[in-house]
């Protein structure tokens, strides 16, 4: 997954652009990287690691300009090597172009076969670099039709900025799959992946940009264009399951309500069916993402909430688990079971997913070893037996679980006394109504033809 | 503040030191260092930073040795620095002795000069070091009376872990002011600030050490040894509000419990006043540390519990924040209020403790900005008044709130609809009873002579 | 400046290239990297800085395989950064390739221009990726036709190495500007722009790559092509005075006899003509480059040699000389006048050549500071009045002292009593006779047609 | 060995440290540091490394104040560490002290014993430190009798410069084994352990420190005091032979004189002996050590002087030669030979010392593989066949070839087809007349009791 962040016309927009990637860090943690321009020069930090290593005070004064584009990355395909970090600065015949690309062309091997036998020569594996060449290939006169040129030829979710030294693109894609909005610094533009980067340099949200925009940003003008053949929009529904920060709005939804939804809709089914046998003591979340399904359960279902974990806030990403020991202390290491909340209690976990179903074991393991009674598991999204190509980490079926076992079976792997996953239907009414959601990965419909 | 860990008998000592280390971050971001011993040689990594950052495998291999102790240290002087880091190692004509210190003794400045007088040199400004010169100089014969001898000169709060190439001293001042608990695994001892470093290894807790007491374990024998004058013992309440892990047991008492039953107390006093006056919508924490006091809020005054605010975990400790902009954004990164949750409501925001009332400021200033109708701030912990001499990072009285104002006027400064602090008699209703805790910087009442 | 070195068919490619490396490490300081195949994948490590400090154990270690290829460089026009470093390694719709580039084209402004109005992107400045891009979009069949095709576009010196993952290919322009020989180490085959490489790991010398030759090793066979149109090579004279190593041979020529040869030259016109007068105590070098010329100068003048200068050999890269002191310490620091050597002295200077004149009036001040009589200099080099367009760094006519002053302007400016240049015709008969070379520096005879 | 430097009333005086450590580099290159003092702060950089590595603009800028004090270490026991390197800042009873020290005390051992059975603490192993406790323990009142106190305990090899916030004391022992001599630059006074360090950065030479001198500077007056019973001093030979540089003056000698001299009177003796037999086509030096002796043997002899080895500059520490080849690179890399030079010739090879014999045999090697008739090594110091206890790291007799094996045997092994070592007598000859040297590695003759 990646976040982008763009800003134009501010003269402080790197460190806006810095603090923007700060608030969507959690979209990707194996590089950053940030390109300024101050209509002259190009200036450029991209680096693996996460935002704090990556920019001081030092790197980030060297970054000048009032146009500026972050990017965050977490590779999807094993290819983690600052080759591929983001954004890309490109040198073209159509004059410099910077790139950054949250989404998954479906596509880009047909793509890159054609370009290398015309002499194209890749520096990355990313699809950005694809599309620049498409751009700077183009027999199109002007830069903004050599866009619509280069992303005629291009399939798949893609929400993309562009910047040269002059003007800024934001992109989305006709589906519309990944989020992008629009906001508004004092008279300074605003690009983000997600409304929490408004929120935290102070923007006003004005309005996503839409599926199949182009928003061209000159200093003269603002112009929206919709060059391509309209389809049906299906916004990612996973984005509000896990992905986005439940302060955030993506697709013009509340994540922490529709998490909470989630948890309701979950609540009710267990009303309607086995909550009288269970008889929970409370109702807990494995932190943090299923905070907020835990408290909409707890509310809709009147049974206590409490806290069973509690989460370490100093792993850095380089915690060693060496073969000299048997036991495995990654999951042990970011969360503690607190004995006095679990001890003799019947729980009802509330997860957000289960994608490989092996946290889910430790954690309940955890609980029982610490005197659980019962642990029932609630999950907030449906199945997830399909692999997503538009752009989330979840890679091939053979990892899915529920590719491979049905509810019952899981539930015995990870040992759980009951488990209960959310339908697609019901997770359906968790959300905004009027919006077709893409639920790919759990339903297999993929929109998108390939 | 401080922590220590320390593992006699294990042939993997170092890096589950490591580990238990790693579960007591908490208690010092500053500095960690880990030195062990085969035997023959000491091996010694300190560094400044987090234990994340400091140990790698090859770091942790080249640790060798059964016998390993380990420090993590937050400054409270201003002398943060390499020299001042932990485990100390000192070669004395009595064989190598590594020291490991949390607490403050209120005596440095006399032994100090006393020891100078006499030719002493130092290299740090640490009490550890001291005590090492104590130690070294003592006339008694063997390395134990030399202990005693030393520790006979000082004055003040030490839970200490020393090691010798073959024994580890575990000590507790005769007030008993920091914690320090016993355990074993598969027949090593542990020795550690706090029993969520036990858990965190799967050792089985023992026992605390006990004020006054000197555990020696060799490879012989553990003994244990009450030298000292009796005092009447007088743990740190604030170890209980604040500085601990919710999953630890410390003095024997729940941490986890201690903070529910100090928001319940708080629930018992607001039903009794004025809580029918305020019609909450819904009791809330400042994430992390007000949870538990939140859950128990909630569970005693049966208002519903939610989250107002999210909190972003890629926060390093290197965010910058420049003078070109106005804003502070440092509190804003760490927290994000989330404003569905927020906005038209009437909230009771609960909060472990109020130092320099700056950052309740900001998060109250946080909630009205995304719309919240009241703020209702209750406080887990009585006024803190005073400084703590004994190891806890609260300098001087200039800095604390509550030395300048009284309750009202804290109210004013952070902008509250109400606010009630815990009193010192609630306070001890919410710990386990039979204990007297020493509660200095709420009450001024200084159980150690100077 | 650069030096490249490559070797197919051996066990151990990568050290043997980073020794090689070493032994050419005088043709470029600025970066070094070098890239290995297997025949499966590509193994790469170029960074900024010295071969002793870019690799190590591990890093040599990594680059596996029994074909590898190294560079060195040294800018010539200020794009000193990671993105011009070479070896560089391209994916191509041909494959992948590997370059190495020792030398300067003329038309890479026309090559670039083209390439860029038909879509091409390029990653750096050099040289290397113009040609890399041309043998990608070549329209003919197999990877030898396409090189010969680019090249045909370019005009320029180029001593060339590339390599894919089966094959390496050693070329030099049909001019012959720039060094490049080929030798024998147990059966695999070594390229490298000096001898001193060949000797450095112990591998015989067999042949120069012959001007205008292309060079195709495989694992089958070593074929030559000779695809270009001829003309008549012209080797480049100030390899021999200045750039390579004493103990090399270029272009079939001992560099330290053709150094003491150039020493002879000037003792033969001295003698011929004012040495009588001069009566000089002794003949020493500007160490190291001066060296030979003085050995030189002292056997056909019967002169004493003597050292008046010790050369610390401890200078790194980062010598501090900050505003805040008026002197500049760089030449001081790096040559040590020996006083009981030049006090009351007539001394005969002998260095390889003038460029700016700046060090030449450093040194001579400094002699005098020690009490030198009189300070003769003799240079090796003929007046240096025009720029290299073949790849030495030579920038501008503006910086050459030899372009705006006579030889008795210079005398005066650098303070010697007397000041002799060698003639471009005394310089050739100090080389082997028979070959036309390039002294386009000293007469503004190009040689390529622009 | 080690080098020190001092600096006391200049306004640039860590800069001016710096330039005198770069001087001073080669007398030792595991470590070095700078201390200064503005008399409020002590500033402190000590690093493992070069002073090229070590320091910056960024890090001299810090090291504010007038006084300054560097030191230069190269361990002589394997105790090459952090802990060990110098200057060293002890803060005592009396004042923070920085100490640097070049020599070797002898009777260590018995001092530590001593001070650690009163109680003391070491942090190093260095002899410094044991001085420091002995001055911070002294019962005299002041810090010049506790000085003198200190010294008048310990027995061995000094030449010491302390610094204290307002005062500077440089200090060589009653022998006078190692050299430290006084200058002056503007006003302020310089202490160094050789003249290079001053002609660096143009301060005039004024004389020696006397053996058994203390020399106190402070901003009132500076006071010499000779507080120590009277010995004969005797300065160090090796330090004319090999260890300081060309360019100095050490003990008031030219030791680029005295290197002349040694190969003058070595070809004296091969005048009276066998010089006739040997017709020497050339005399060429080891460079860069043996340079100035094959300068002396060629005048005295009229056999022309050669280099058949040229030395490369860019070898860093890091030299890299592993198992897996069986060749040994490190001498080949340093000194590569010259065949036009070397092939049929028969070569007289000067060399300062043979300490292992290993470097003399490669480098014969190396010149009978490309060609060399003869080789007839002759040697500017007598054979080294005891250890030294004063500083100079030539540690124990089992490495001394000249310990196991006469002159013919180590003929034999090093593969000469002659082998000349310089007499004793020779030697005292070549130095100025009048002095009493120590030459205990050669004769065996300690002058300092033990």
């Amino acid at each position: 997954m990646c976040g982008v962040f763009g800003i134009y016309g501010h003269k402080n927009a790197a460190y806006l652009s810095y603090l923007g990637l700060f608030a969507l860090q959690h979209r990707g943690q194996e590089s950053a990287g940030i390109v300024s321009t101050d209509g002259l020069n190009m200036y450029e930090r991209v680096r693996m690691g996460l935002v704090s290593d990556i920019f001081n005070n030092d790197s980030l004064v060297k970054l000048k300009g009032h146009i500026a584009l972050g990017h965050l990355r977490y590779s999807t395909k094993g290819d983690s090597n600052l080759k591929n970090a983001q954004p890309f600065v490109m040198k073209t015949g159509k004059g410099i172009i910077t790139i950054a690309h949250n989404g998954n062309l479906v596509n880009t091997d047909d793509i890159s076969d054609k370009l290398e036998s015309e002499g194209a020569i890749f520096q990355s594996e990313t699809d950005s670099e694809r599309i620049v060449h498409l751009i700077a290939r183009s027999k199109e006169a002007n830069l903004t039709d050599s866009i619509i040129d280069a992303l005629n030829q291009v399939s798949g979710a893609y929400s993309l900025i562009l910047t040269t030294k002059e003007e800024m693109y934001a992109i989305r894609d006709p589906y519309g799959i990944r989020p992008l909005c629009l906001g508004n610094l004092n008279g300074a533009y605003v690009i983000a992946s997600e409304t929490c980067a408004l929120d935290l340099i102070g923007a006003n949200y004005i309005r996503n940009i839409e599926p199949g925009e182009i928003l061209r940003i000159s200093e003269k003008c603002v112009e929206s264009i919709k060059p391509f053949e309209k389809n049906e929009p299906h916004p990612c529904i996973f984005e509000l399951v896990y992905f986005a920060r439940p302060d955030s709005h993506v697709f013009s939804a509340s994540v922490s309500e529709a998490r909470k939804n989630m948890g309701k809709e979950l609540a009710k089914y267990d009303k309607d069916n086995i909550i009288k046998k269970i008889n929970a003591d409370f109702v807990g979340p494995v932190p943090d993402s299923g905070m907020y399904g835990a408290i909409g359960y707890s509310k809709e279902s009147g049974i206590e909430f409490d806290l069973p974990f509690t989460r370490n806030h100093y792993i850095g990403r380089t915690f060693i688990n060496p073969n000299q020991e048997a036991r495995d202390f990654s999951v042990r290491i970011k969360l503690s079971p607190v004995k006095e909340v679990i001890r003799g209690k019947s729980i009802i976990l509330v997860e957000d997913s289960i994608v490989r179903g092996t946290t889910s074991k430790d954690k309940i393991k955890n609980l029982r070893e610490k005197g659980a009674k019962e642990v029932h598991m609630r999950v907030c999204s449906p199945l997830l037996k399909y692999p997503c190509f538009y752009g989330i980490d979840i890679p091939t079926k053979m990892e899915l679980i529920a590719h491979h076992y049905d509810v019952d079976d899981i539930r015995r792997i990870i040992n759980a006394d009951s488990l209960v996953y959310q339908s697609i239907e019901s997770l359906l009414n968790s959300v905004p109504q009027g919006t077709r959601y893409c639920h790919a990965c759990m339903s297999g419909e993929y929109p998108i033809p390939k």
